[in-house]
């Protein structure tokens, strides 16, 4: 039964490219074979429950925009919004969603009576998954909207900060678990520092490297299949955010000896705020075997902080897909929209568009991206461009046969002058466009 | 005998706060006694060679505007540039200066004539070095300027520039062993990309990664001495640059197991433009232990690329200057004023005054940190702060002696509800007032 | 009576430079002579309302983390943070307080109810204000927390909106009026756009232009003596503000023809964020004669967000105040610190010291300032600079007594070949640390 | 004859979007009938001599790359360059190009040899013009290579400075009248500041406006019909410069009484660094009245400079010809390229690749502007969300009928609560999504 929120509105249908319905999709048609694979399981879409059901719409200058007839701190209230979300991801046909335990059930006043509420909730989902075939493509905890979380969650100067915020952690594991979540993330969106002059910057680092040891030590123990993702972001709310950017969280896998166990979730707001554009944070996280999924949103190049808007640019989309699909596309990972209505986005019908717009625009730049792949239109062009290195004595170089002397000797003897060649920037360009 | 460049200035000297002499130091006393030792031990001020004496003034919408008798690509003017240079680092009193083998000697038409060149300059260098008692603090190679580097040299898609590079590194390291250098750095201008569409990202780390190792391999079997050093720069004139910033350069030497051979060099715009502070930089290769040396300049920060001023807000320093001093203080490592003069500052005497400055903001920053130190005026707050880490819990916890489920249960058992305490960063600032 | 809130906590004093008291004043001595006035009359303090009693400590990522005794939205909380308010101004011998009506009364739900509640915490402040000597800055109009000013106020597509927030500032002027305000500061917090996709740029501009004018015609008919200023900020929360910079307010006023009835309040963070120095602000309000106050705080140079800290740099200050004392200092503005504590610093002290350290601040800074204005160590240099335009050519070619032509005959016939000379901008730098 | 520069490519032409010939349009079909009116009489290309002819490849850390057989100060060089530029207008089919006097002839020793060879470039420009059909969309001078100019031109602290730039832009005046320019564009790339310590910024700006003054009268004396254009840039070279963006232009303009005189030049790059989007420079420029032509480039978003490259993102061109088009499109105005090949780009064909791949995305986002326009798309939504302020009320409030009070009185008789309603930003993004 329907809670009515959405009105009469009908599951959200493919119409393609002509159709002028806002309320149709134009791209996105979940069963087209693209690459060998259906759309749908390529993209791997999921929704945000934060954003759409928990945010009201504040902003640091104003409150509340949005009246949502499930705001309010009480179980009723948590059961209601799981009804209208559940509705949205049938609507749309989004094949998963995640969440954060404070998103879907009201805090309480005791660590256990919270708990309690989410295995509450979960259960309330479990039927739900069930019921509409929708999955849990991860969950997660949130450790720092509560004032406990204030300096930070695992780095923390009170370890019973850590110790909390561990119990949480594991409390969050547990129900992704039982609702079979494909993976697990962690934002440490307090673990970072106001100002250095009350920081223990390597005492801190060295309790979030404990703290993702203990969690992956315990994500073994009980058997959880899913993949443990942090997600970076250099700051906001904090000055500085350790887990900066995709080459920071390497650094600091490498250092607990953790790469080969936790990958990255990169959102495109992030990658900006950290100075690199998304397809940047992408290929790199592909480069060193970490990628592992994408919070899809787009931040205003213009504005300093985290936009979370919702994607619209195709050509970036298509430039972003196709790092994606070059690593081979998503494994446990997916196309989640960590993306908020703007706050003056007040009507109902507004998150349906708005997902459906970010939807299509993802499905536009994942059938161009497959096309340059299937073309070769930019791997011919890069093959051809360092093709040197096959020659025997690139080989041996790279491979350390040669000693700096030996190839400073060859440098002397051969006379080597090396001559540069275009790097055609501009017609790549335009191939790109081609595609979009 | 001089050559008349700087007209009849003398030695500048110590003459004290109130001193209101632009040609004498006020804050830098070298033989002043700071923390047990000489300030001259503590601070180790270099001359960027390329900055004072090769940089012709120009910027991307101007050409050059300073007049210099020594511009020109002969090696009578090398000479003289060579006696100009040695003279301002007498006159300054600066113990030490640095240089790329491009500032020094005039290109060559091929590599033998170039290197040639290079070990006559450094015959040169060599006599001053020993009549002035100044220092080499390091070497370094130019691979960013010349047209063949254009498209990298490490990480250049031919392996003729590698081997170019390699060759001109190989060069580079023997005339700072020969010139008695204390370190040899790396700055990767052009390692990096301009677009990704034609960057195989992941060929370029590994070619990255293998040069450097046969830096290190080198520098071992020629026994030379000093610190490699790599100095990390977010981007310009890249799009990206590989040595991001210190997280970034400590994940590339974890990748490539260099951890414990490599340091880094870091210069206060780099951190600026990747979005840091300088003292986060600098506490940060404390905490992974990969700090080396420094360049010392500020950044505007309305401006979006690396201005390369002379330092002179001596707050921002003092912090600098608490982390330089928390680690320890300089080893091999030194303050080189990466900086250069403004466009505008025509005169020779601007040269000195610029450095006069830079040097006397240095002084007062050191040794308003080493105050600090001396008073624990943040160190004991600080110690405050974490003291609850000293409990038994909280040592076992960071020490991995409990599982994640033993800390869940403890915060239920115990009933764990942490209150949250002030931060007092007002307070921290208003202390560190007292000392600037 | 006191109120109990800051504990046993004494009128803070001033103790010179050496005192390590926290809760001392170390530069602030309101009765020093400087330049011929009191330093209470040079730096005019004020404390901002809205900062140290109504904001709960939330930001975008955690809510709520101060615990004050008066939070809630009844009116006699609304007397209790009053209470605290006028006590926190007396003991630290404040001379000034602003506020908003949001920060001072609970909003009621309908218009006239809010303006009675505004106007008996109006009687409650004539009399605090009596009793301790504090005196009003500037009042102001929330215009921008409620809901229904989330698509703008002036400039809402809605006229009734336009409206409201008339009759909303008309009431706030009164109260202003009353309380014997010295200005009437309007910000427009969201009188710009999200998307130019929605916005009718033009039509919006001539909403704005014709609200100030209602403010200006309205202030004339009441004789309400103080001055109107405008707060430029380029954004956040919206991604477009209107009153962008100093000078894009000050080509508003012009196109309005209200360039002599409204002043700007520029604040250092706004200053920051439009990509200026906040000595750039003042410097062109001084030349443009629209100079009127300052909203002082600091933006953290890594944030791309307005972070409304206490300024702690006092060399950034000295600056500051050298323009504001260039341009005559103060006349009816002042020095508001429109700055907040940071989340964590939750002790009633941190209340006290932050403004503390601020008000310390800008003492040690305009005091460097007057200094360095006395001794023309800047004016000196700057009118050697320009005196070429003293020669009677060029006072005839400023002053339009030559054409073009006439110009370039001259440059032709003289064979004018121009020098540059050094801009000497180091030395400048220098001087400037001579001071600070 | 041709130079052989290009080899034997033919004229480009217009093959349609499925064309993967990279010498061919896609999109730009000059005959093509939008709105109208010919596709190339909307675009109005030009081609920018300075960043393809003039420019050798250099950056900050680098120097030439470009190997172009015209390089090199002789004025048969000149010639040469100008053949090769011609080649290319008409290769390309681009109907304008616009100079700086800099890129077309060798600077001499004096002023009036400089101008003289000035004079017989043009000739050979004249010629050519004839020959060919292809206009020059305008002329500009460059007052910002040369040493003489490092401090400022028209805002230089000496007044022969003053006056040789006002020599020289009358000289460029008269150029680009005998070569029917339609339009003379001041860029002020020195008029600015390094720093505020040395800088009047007053007496600077009555400079700037004494030599506008002054071009502004010679213009209608000798009866040059184009439109006098200022280029807004917020910064680099100078750390401010006084043409900040159009909102500043503006101001300055009504400062000097200039508003009607003056029109702005608009580069998306110097939007982009100056905090803005393009479509907001438009938009404004529109909404003031002095929207006059456009620099066509792009920024990387990622990087703080300048960066000049050749666009390609079609949804923003889109929205870019979109306020174009609706402020009723070019009058004298254009599309210039203001935009340069990558350093890396050294092949002849690169530069016909780069201005094609500009061209196509121009045309392809005017007509999906032109097609957004016809549709009411955005237009539509836009007139239903004001339609408020037709009423009676509304009318009479925005024409200055109603005082404040009586605004207010009305707000608290009517009981006037108003109710926000959807911004609906995400459906206005899907929309335009349609037509890009």
């Amino acid at each position: 039964m329907s809670t009515g929120f959405f009105g009469d509105i009908k599951k959200i249908e493919y119409e393609g490219p002509e159709s002028t319905n806002p309320l149709a999709y134009r791209f996105y048609n979940p069963d087209e074979i693209v690459a060998g694979k259906r759309l749908e399981d390529h993209l791997r879409f999921a929704v945000a429950y934060w954003h759409s059901f928990a945010w009201p719409g504040g902003d640091p200058f104003g409150g509340q925009t949005f009246e949502r007839p499930w705001f309010g701190e009480t179980m009723e209230n948590a059961r209601l919004k799981a009804d209208v979300a559940f509705e949205m991801f049938s609507l749309l046909g989004a094949p998963f969603y995640c969440f954060h335990d404070a998103d879907v059930r009201p805090e309480a006043s005791t660590f256990a009576e919270s708990a309690a509420r989410l295995d509450e909730i979960a259960d309330y989902f479990a039927e739900k998954q069930k019921k509409t075939g929708i999955k849990l493509l991860w969950g997660t905890a949130n450790l720092f909207s509560n004032r406990r979380f204030m300096s930070g969650a695992a780095t923390n100067p009170d370890p019973d900060v850590f110790a909390y915020a561990a119990a949480t952690v594991k409390k969050c594991i547990d129900v992704t678990k039982r609702l079979k979540g494909e993976n697990y993330v962690l934002w440490g969106g307090r673990e970072g520092y106001e100002t250095l002059l009350n920081t223990d910057l390597k005492r801190e680092q060295e309790q979030a490297g404990r703290f993702l040891s203990l969690v992956v030590d315990y994500k073994h123990r009980i058997g959880f299949k899913g993949t443990i993702l942090i997600e970076p972001k250099p700051q906001e709310p904090t000055k500085h955010q350790y887990d900066y950017d995709v080459a920071t969280v390497y650094g600091f896998l490498k250092k607990f000896g953790l790469e080969n166990e936790v990958k990255v979730n990169i959102e495109q707001g992030h990658a900006i705020l950290a100075g690199h554009s998304f397809e940047h944070e992408l290929a790199l996280a592909n480069a060193l075997g970490i990628f592992g999924s994408i919070d899809m949103n787009r931040n205003d190049y213009q504005s300093g902080w985290d936009t979370d808007q919702f994607p619209n640019n195709v050509p970036e989309m298509a430039l972003a897909y196709y790092q994606v699909l070059q690593g081979g596309g998503f494994k446990t990972g997916g196309t989640n929209f960590d993306a908020k209505l703007r706050r003056q986005s007040l009507d109902p019908q507004d998150l349906l568009i708005a997902h459906i717009g970010g939807m299509d625009c993802c499905a536009r730049g994942l059938k161009a991206a497959a096309r340059m792949i299937e073309d070769k239109a930019l791997s011919g062009p890069l093959e051809e461009r360092y093709a040197g290195w096959k020659s025997a004595e690139g080989k041996a170089m790279l491979a350390g046969k040669r000693t700096l002397e030996e190839i400073a000797e060859r440098v002397v003897k051969k006379k080597i002058e090396p001559q540069p060649k275009s790097g055609r920037q501009e017609l790549l360009e335009n191939i790109v466009n081609r595609y979009v």
